[in-house]
């Protein structure tokens, strides 16, 4: 049952540009094989965008980025796209209304589709004229857009999951649930005290938000060898988690209490049961698994109730840096955490992302990329938190010991799980 | 370019039971033809439901207040589909959120056109079985269901509109606009005073709303012989009329200014000249065809800004029941109203709805009907507007001269205009 | 207990102007005794003004439609006040936004009674000046200023009755409540079919909204002869009034359920029994006192549950004006509706207005005043109900057997009860 | 026209308990001596309290926090208080909520003096009897109720500020506004880079957010020996600083956006001119003096747009302890920042809080006080920036180098400027 979706791409470093373009952008179109034409038009919530519109807008990416600076024959597929498909570039130009993505009818899927093979041509011709100019401005904004691409798979299957969640049909999306095996007992991971260096550095292609590599100081800390699963979970809220406003910041309580959570999302109680959706629709929830879709006020109160923390990143990273990149991601097709039986750090990559105690803000001598393509990460450096590692719905090659996600407090319907963190 | 979309059912009180209600269930599908599969599935505004939905719950209506009463064998085709497709009838059992319509990707169209063909099959077998039983309860049901079909005609019609407009693509739904002829000048019909009889009597169909006949005192009054034009309608813009409060009730005034109201629904300036969204996609505004798409608010200071004001119901339906019930109906297929250059009285059906001045409310001795059936008119009767005639978009078997359609002050998106009234 | 807190004016039709207008002028006064200089200050609610506020736009309306216009000599007040305290006069220009009334803290209150005596003494001078000549223009403004004071009156009353409820600590206005005798038993009076004249006619002072008197036809019926008791109002919610929607208007079932509706405004219940808080604090429902702080909605639904309906206007003023004006008005002092046990019609002004079924709207061939007085009644014809009679809270000389008091469906802090009618 | 308004308690320290009790106390009574009863009453927005509620909710403080423990015959006020005048001590009971407490005209601003009263006469006779025993665990709860009152003293100045502006009479608290001199010309003072302690230590006061004392790593840094003036943000204004999203974080400009913000906060441009509402009225803008009432969006926007940032709290808290604790203080009595004529850095307490780029999260170890009282500052550790400083409107002896004042990126009513800083 776990037979990959999508083909692992682990050589992608050493295909050409071109094959890497191919590589990624067919990987997005792979994800939406199971889905029928009208699940690719709605937006089941302002965070969530129509599939039709990820698989616009990253061509979008690649037409306004690359090929009208640097391919002058090139020609718009259409004038209203620009307007339609960018998201929040405001030095690109006017664009539509975030809240009525999902409004939009035409272009038709068909269209969308002829629009991403319209730009595949003209992008793969000028991958071709300057495969052997690694130097050419276009090769790094090429790298950017596929990276962009990326992102996009992840919030693809993230998106669809809740567009079928909302609907009282409750479709899936894939075949039966995965299963979790017993997970190693919880066993801590030291990083001692001391100045460090971390962040990206090296001609790798990293976002902008990860460098520059500087200096920070770390305590002592222990780190868990594995994330906090669904059993420990469950045990919180049948404890009174959601119900003790002790254990939550501030805002986090008026969250439960405005919202009415009383478990992580997707989650409901049948007969004394926790249930979850997942995309191979409703499930029992696994007690092994781990525990995903909670936002930050809810990996925090987990962690005060637990008598720990959550990690920060630099903490984070510099445990993690001494292992591999590796876990269940996408490519992995199960769609949903579950646990690993093998002992010592696990889990850092794929399964869920991390919450990290670190807000989102800039390191010490950022500077965004200029143009409009410095508003990709900077200007989001306010009121949210960075996760670390990567999700299962997040593409192996992707991921990065030095990546660096975020989002606000109360965001749920991404991988999101916990780890947890201590004072040494 | 006028040719009929739809064939006209003029005959359709000569046809048995069952080809009438293939004939009804057949223009709904027909009205359909110009769409893609994305345009079924999206609600623009919480008064606009998706194609999709229409279609559902059309069916759903006839499985459950005729199917499922009347034919022991019926199984329902899927057991949340009642929960999907009830609109508001609340004795009918629990009800999706109407927000949420435009959220709901499956059932797929396809799997819609399904569900319409299985509950076809079933009531023309009933529909046959009872052909020689005239008082078999369920024909007035059937009946019932045959006009509520046609109410979700109209509404199918005026909701993609929104839905196209909605879209900055604008995609049309027909080919080129109609063109509307030079108008006849306005006159007057007068209507004496005294006590009359109005609504609807004997045996033929109409909605409870329309009974009991009974009777009213009319004072002396005009009606206007045809509908404000656009050219009438653009003087008064010229001249202020949104930029006046002394033209407006105080809720049509706060209504001009939080919604930054300065045209009909539809209408937009380029350049100084006045275009509007038509079923035909963009176009310049037709001086001589009647205005359309103003709400309640509008038409009331547009009246007062002409020295006149709107008819009460009972005048409308005494000077209406001199004249034939004919007009520009949906079959017409021009889906726009245009000038009609014959005179006399004219124009009271087809083209617009016109406003009158008569609230919503219950004839004396109203009773609804039993069951849930009796929420489909009298639970509405508060804060609404009769509108008399019928519309562009309205079949024209749906019309009767005793008619009483309604909506809030407010709304626009149905076919909506003006015929002034007078004291005498 | 039931000393009258304000002196009975029941001969203010033989005064002179002059002292009329100090008569009423000194009656809101009077109602300001038992505040304390903080209660004057706040709104509890956007429908509710602060006390301070109607003292200075009662006067505000002498000095922009009196002083202003007839008495060259007068300076107004201040360059702001006109500002502050206009309330929804679009042609006397800019206004203070009403959300915001209670945020206003200067003027003081002692500067607002400053205010007072300023227009006062002017006004009175003019009254004077005037006093031979009833047909000077000014007269009927004054007159219309005098009516408008005493609306604010009634006003005043319920307003501090809501800011009062709005505190935890529920202060009282006014001493031990009245007693309620027990209520004769209902009866039903029949007004027979037919054309019948209703609406103001004569010379006496009335508001533009009850002319002209004009024909209407009335079918037969009966009206009970008193209110609906808060005895019969408990059977209503203990027979599930409250979690029916079948008894309610669609609109109102949706305020029922959004706002939590269990039971009319006021209303709590402790230990099974049912409390109210009144101007003499928190007390027992009294069982034989008629039910009030009821909407439109729940006077609809309460007639439908009882299997009968609410009087259309016509009705209630064609059987209300056999009958003397008189009842338990502001004068008695009570404050609040209690039972009458004689026998006949009664309870017909004082205690309770009572909500009719008929929408709020013009009169035939109704004309509002010119210029800014005209904005007082007219433009609110849209989605309200006209109730009649008057209240506990009502100025026994503000009554009127033609009188037209009107408020959206959702309306429940004025004094507004239940008579019920019968069609024949 | 500098005269105090408070007498300077710079000896604070040296005086005894109940001696430092009283002349906290007492300053929160010299504060109001300029109001009107009215103006203690209301809230003009959810930030603002009203001055009554500050009165009260100080004195609950102390009841709560030290009568109800330490003093067995110690009976509260009144039953309702605790429910009132609790602001978000969820572990303390059930609240008011916040939203209405500009809507309690009751207990009266007198009632409430007589409640300050009748707490101090018992709290001093506490401090009394433990006077000669600091190790008493009511003395450090009285010393946090201190230093709470005098947070308090700077949000009823801030608050009442808001409250005089929101009314359209433009009232004033104080006399002519204060001169402000040539400010000197800004220079830059070096933070070398290394390993720094910054933090809470020792046995003085201070809340529990400034601890553990914890190792940083800084950057080498240079931070602007002055404050932003009111000249060099017009030039901002004037260069389009609110019209150029690029200069914004993305949140910041939909508030920009949504908002309609093109100046500070009480800013307003009449003839080209820009003005703004001080405590002592609407007054020019003067060019010297430092800019405040900026929030963290606009102090961020300003940095970016003048080629620097704002400091990290570290980097500030490093510079800032070379330099005593001195500047204009509440005491000082100008109520408004003003530019400082002598060299060197300066501005560091009084005039305006300082905006940083630190969020503010708990130091390394952080561990918030036991029940309620650790509630005080910890559960609001999320989606606010750290403000460093003081201002006008703070009390001198509440100042310290370590003090961590926050609010969120859009808070703008505190007297917050900025100060800025440049990679060295």
């Amino acid at each position: 049952m776990t037979t990959a979706l999508i083909s692992a791409p682990s050589t992608l470093a050493l295909l050409s540009l071109a094959e890497r373009y191919r590589e990624v952008r067919d990987a997005t179109v792979t994800l939406c094989v199971p889905l029928e034409t009208e699940d690719y038009v709605v937006s089941s919530m302002e965070d969530v965008s129509p599939t039709k519109w990820h698989l616009a807008h990253t061509s979008w990416f690649f037409e306004t980025f690359v090929l009208a600076p640097f391919m002058p024959s090139y020609v718009a597929r259409h004038p209203r796209y620009a307007f339609l498909f960018n998201s929040y570039y405001v030095q690109a130009g006017e664009r539509h209304c975030r809240a009525q993505r999902g409004l939009v009818t035409r272009p038709t899927v068909a269209e969308v589709f002829a629009y991403r093979a319209y730009v595949d041509e003209a992008l793969l011709s000028l991958c071709v004229s300057i495969a052997d100019d690694p130097a050419h401005p276009a090769w790094r904004v090429i790298e950017l857009g596929l990276h962009h691409e990326q992102q996009h798979q992840e919030l693809l299957v993230t998106d669809i999951k809740h567009v079928f969640w909302t609907n009282p049909m409750r479709p899936a999306y894939r075949g039966a649930p995965v299963e979790s095996p017993a997970p190693v007992s919880q066993e801590w991971v030291g990083v001692s005290e001391g100045v460090y260096e971390t962040g990206h550095a090296g001609n790798d292609f990293a976002f902008d938000n990860e460098s520059p590599r500087h200096r920070t100081y770390v305590q002592p800390t222990q780190l868990a060898t594995r994330l906090v699963t669904n059993a420990e979970y469950v045990q919180f809220i049948a404890d009174g988690g959601y119900r003790q406003p002790a254990l939550w910041l501030s805002a986090g309580w008026s969250t439960v209490q405005q919202a009415g959570w009383r478990a992580p999302l997707y989650w409901e109680q049948h007969d004394g049961a926790w249930h979850e959706f997942t995309l191979s629709g409703n499930a029992p929830v696994v007690s092994t698994a781990p525990v995903t879709h909670v936002s930050y006020f809810e990996a925090d109160a987990f962690a005060r109730w637990a008598g720990f923390r959550l990690p920060m990143e630099a903490e984070w990273e510099i445990a993690a840096r001494a292992h591999p990149l590796d876990g269940r991601f996408v490519e992995h097709g199960g769609m949903h955490p579950s646990a690993d039986s093998r002992g010592g750090m696990q889990q850092l990559f794929g399964d869920t992302w991390q919450w990290t105690q670190s807000p989102y803000v800039a390191y010490p001598g950022f500077r965004p990329s200029a143009g409009a393509i410095g508003e990709y990460n900077g200007k989001f450096m306010c009121d949210q938190w960075v996760l670390r590692g990567a999700s299962c719905a997040t593409p192996r090659s992707h991921a990065r010991h030095t990546y660096r996600n975020f989002f606000p407090s109360d965001a749920r319907w991404q991988f999101s799980g916990i780890r947890l963190a201590a004072d040494a």
